[in-house]
C-alpha cells in the first residue's frame, strides 16, 4: 500500500520492536517523517484514532496459523458505539520470523568463518543464557535443542523486553529470541536468523483512520481497477426469528458475483446467541455491483456498517 | 435432548464441578448409570472417543459472551485426519452462574434469619479469606466489593480447586467462588448464589460420539419435524483462485431456503490464508432440500464433511 502522506502521528500496538511495529514501519516509512508511538493495548489505539490523538493506527487482525484476533473484531463491532468514525484504510502483512540475537563471540570470531545465516551453533558456545517470551520457546524447539541445548532460560513479558535485557548485558554471554527489528533497534548481532519451527507464519495488520463518512473517499478511476480494492462490512440480523435471514444475506453476494475473501462472526453483545457478521470482499462502494448488493442487503439485515475500503497490497499469498 | 442410553462411558472436560461437568450431568443423568470421567484437555476427549475408550465426549463449543472455542473448531476441522469418526450427536446449554460457597456461620446462624439467597453480606462476617480462579474475581467485582470487601484473596488454578481447599478448611472461615455443582460435590453451603456481575452468560457444549458413517442414523419420521434437527458441516474452497467460490457456496443455502444458525471460519492448516468454514443449519441429510443443497455445494467446494446431526434442545434463547 502506498502511503503518500507525510508527518502522520501513528499509534501501533507495542512494545517497540514488536511485529506490529514492523508493520507500522513498512507502511509509514521513517523517510516521510511519521511519528510512530507504541501503545500498550488495542482499545487504546481505537481511542487515540477516534479522538484524533493519532491520524492512523496499526493493529493485528489475523494470523495465518492462529486465525482472527477476536479483540480487534469486537472493537470493530463497536457494540457501545464508542468508535463511530473508525475506518480501515489499509492492510500490511508481516512474516513472523524469530531471530537469535546477542553478541558475536569476540574470542573465536577471528579464527572461525562467520556465517550470519548458519544455525549450526558453531558460533554459539559463548551463549550461556537465553531470554524470550514463553511462546517463543515452543515456536523454536528444534533450533533450541540442536544449537543451544541446556542453556538457562529466562522468561520475559515480550520478545522486545528480552532484547533489551540482552543489550544491557555487557558480558556478551546472553542471547534473546526476537524479531529482526529488535537487532536494529537494540544494536544486537544476529546469531542465527529464522529459527522458528513453522515457516511461513504470517500476520496481517489493519491500518485504521478517523473518517466520519463511509462513502468512498476517492473516485473509482483513481487507482487501479475495482478488483484491486477490498472492503470490510459488518451486519447483524433482526432480533426476532427470521428463518433463513443469514442465508439470504449471504446469497446477495453470490447473486452479484462478488468475491468474498473472508468471513467471521462474533457475539453481537446485544443478547445471548445473537451475532455480528464480518464480510470482507473485493470491490468497494461506488462500484455498481457492490452498490446493488448493499442495497439488497439492507432489506434483510437489522444493521450494517462499512468498516473501510483499501487497496489490496498483494502481500496475502493467494486467497 | 433425551439420551435413552444407559451405562455409557462419558469423557468431559474437567476438573470435577466444572461447567462442562454440569453439562455432562444434565445430558447423562446419574440415574442411568453412566460413568463420567474428567479429562484434562479437549484433544484428549477427541482421542478417547475416536479410540472408543469413551462412548461420548462433552466439550465446550461457544460462550454467549466470548464466542466460539477455537480449539474445539480446530479439532473438528481435523486437518491431520486424526479424528475421522468424530460426530456431534447433541448439544447442552449451561448458564454460567457463580456462587459463594463455604460454611455457614455457626455462632450467629441461630439468632439470625438465614437467607440462602441474600447477597447482603449479613451472614458473611465469619468469612476471612476467599479462594477462586483469577477470572472469577473480575466477573464478580460488584458483589465482592459490597458483600466481602477487604478479604484476603487466594488465586487457584480452577474454581473447583478453590472449592476443594475450602472444603478442607475446618475453621469455616474461608469461602470459594465456584459453580453450584461444587457445593453439592464438595459438601459446602451456599453463602450467596448468583454473584456474577453479568447475568445471562451461557455456554453451549457439544456431545460427540464415534460414528464411522456420516449418513443419518435414524429415519426422518423418528422424532419431530425436520426443523427440530440441526446439523454442522465444514467445507474448504479450491486451492487455486476461484473468485466468488465462497459467495457461491453460501448462496446454495439461501437458494434452498435453509436456515443457517451459525457460521465460523478458521485457518485450514493447509496453507496460509486458506480457510475452513463451519456452517450450522436447521435440518439434516435425508431431508430433500438439505440433500439438494449439499449436492450443489459439492460442485463448488474442495472438500466438505458433515460433522453431525442432533435434535435441537431448545436451550438456546432465540437465534
Amino acid at each position: 500500500m502506498v502511503q503518500e502522506e507525510h508527518g502522520l502521528r501513528v499509534a501501533y500496538l507495542g512494545p517497540m520492536a514488536s511485529y506490529t511495529h514492523q508493520a507500522a514501519l513498512d507502511t509509514f516509512p521513517q523517510s516521510r517523517n511519521h511519528t510512530l508511538t507504541p501503545v500498550p493495548d488495542i482499545p487504546s489505539i481505537f481511542q487515540a484514532v477516534q479522538s484524533n490523538n493519532a491520524e492512523r493506527g496499526v493493529i493485528p487482525f489475523e494470523n495465518s496459523t492462529n486465525g482472527s484476533v477476536v479483540q480487534t473484531l469486537d472493537l470493530l463491532a463497536d457494540s457501545k458505539n464508542q468508535y463511530p468514525n473508525i475506518q480501515m484504510c489499509g492492510e500490511a502483512f508481516v512474516r513472523v520470523q524469530h531471530y537469535l540475537l546477542g553478541r558475536k563471540s569476540t574470542s573465536h570470531s577471528q579464527s572461525q568463518p562467520t556465517h550470519r545465516s548458519s544455525p549450526s551453533g558453531a558460533n554459539l558456545r559463548h551463549v550461556k543464557s537465553l531470554y524470550s517470551h514463553p511462546q517463543a520457546w515452543t515456536q523454536c524447539t528444534p533450533f533450541l535443542s540442536s544449537a543451544v541445548p541446556g542453556r538457562e532460560r529466562h522468561d520475559t513479558s515480550s520478545t522486545s523486553r528480552a532484547a533489551e535485557i540482552v543489550a544491557a548485558d555487557k558480558s556478551g554471554s546472553s542471547a534473546a529470541i526476537c524479531s529482526a527489528l529488535a537487532a536494529e533497534l537494540y544494536g544486537l548481532d544476529v546469531l542465527a536468523p529464522d529459527i522458528e519451527e513453522k515457516k511461513g507464519n504470517m500476520t496481517r495488520f489493519l491500518i485504521i483512520r478517523n473518517s466520519p463518512t463511509t462513502s468512498p473517499s476517492s473516485p473509482l478511476s483513481q487507482n487501479g481497477s475495482s478488483s484491486s480494492w477490498k472492503s470490510l462490512l459488518s451486519f447483524t440480523l433482526p432480533q426476532t426469528g427470521s428463518p433463513g435471514a443469514l442465508a439470504q444475506a449471504l446469497a446477495v453476494f453470490g447473486k452479484y458475483g462478488i468475491n468474498l475473501t473472508s468471513m467471521n462472526s462474533r457475539p453481537s453483545g446485544e443478547r445471548p446467541w445473537h451475532y455480528i457478521f464480518f464480510i470482507e470482499f473485493q470491490g468497494r462502494r461506488g462500484d455498481g455491483k457492490v452498490d446493488n448488493a448493499l442495497a439488497e442487503l439492507q432489506s434483510v439485515v437489522a444493521r450494517w456498517k462499512t468498516l473501510g475500503t483499501w487497496m489490496s497490497n498483494g502481500g496475502q499469498d493467494g486467497g
